[in-house]
């Protein structure tokens, strides 16, 4: 991750899309959410939804995973070209999640974070804090979730 | 779940404990958050957690999983007593999750679940919305995370 001073309002990070499977959308589930129309293809089509979806925590996580890869990459090529990497996180939470549509077996989601706001920590001086919303768009065009939530990110240091 | 009618503001549903394994902790860190802190013992111990630590999202996910169980125990044992079993979700979202404290190794996590507000749904009449105040609270009496939610739940039907 770039330093707090070097990120600004507006930047966006492209993380990347994930196409959901009928096999990890029922793996998930029934381990976290096993309700019926995440679960079982023939009760699903029996649903509201018409068929199986992923449960909305699993198109969750699929952004946190989507970001920690992000970084790592973004950390690998800021040391390839000898640039120092901040330290970033932890996150303290989020907020206004909404899981707008389903997402159904073979739904590609694009998700992208951007920087919505950008200020020193009271309680970590040495910290900022950046405000992100995230946002997962299907493969027609329709967002499926967004959410915002706020991360620490390391500061240059002192002005030399 | 009982009918929109029979809920109130303050009812709470305790929904039961859970103990983060090591072996869990890593599991779904290694698929959904591979930082450091969530997956390598040694890794965690250098880092400013000096443990292994749940991933947020894994405390979170626990939360659904013990919430379905218990919405099926609830519905079991009112069809058992003959009594009709109403319809509830989907949920539409979340808003101002908190991760208070880490979650550690061995670590056991209370979750309970309260009625804030109910009002009838303007999109779906014929249901009702029901927003949640969700907390876990460690061995130690220490929250670990607190968030709210809203979901649908079916109203009785008209009134005879």
């Amino acid at each position: 991750m770039k330093y707090f001073e070097d990120i600004r309002v507006g930047d966006t990070f492209p993380l990347g899309r994930h196409t959901f499977t009928a096999d990890e959308i029922k793996s998930f589930a029934r381990r976290f959410d096993p309700q019926h129309f995440h679960i079982d293809e023939s009760a699903a089509g029996r649903s509201h939804f018409g068929g199986l979806i992923a449960s909305g925590w699993h198109t969750a996580v699929v952004w946190m995973r989507l970001m920690v890869d992000y970084r790592r990459r973004m950390a690998e090529s800021m040391r390839a070209r000898g640039e120092p990497v901040a330290g970033v996180g932890p996150a303290l939470g989020f907020r206004a999640l909404k899981w707008l549509r389903p997402v159904y077996v073979g739904d590609t989601v694009d998700y992208r974070t951007e920087v919505i706001a950008t200020r020193i920590s009271d309680s970590r001086p040495r910290s900022g804090l950046l405000s992100y919303r995230s946002t997962g768009v299907n493969q027609n065009g329709e967002m499926v979730i967004t959410f915002e939530s706020t991360t620490f990110v390391e500061r240059r240091g002192e002005p030399p």
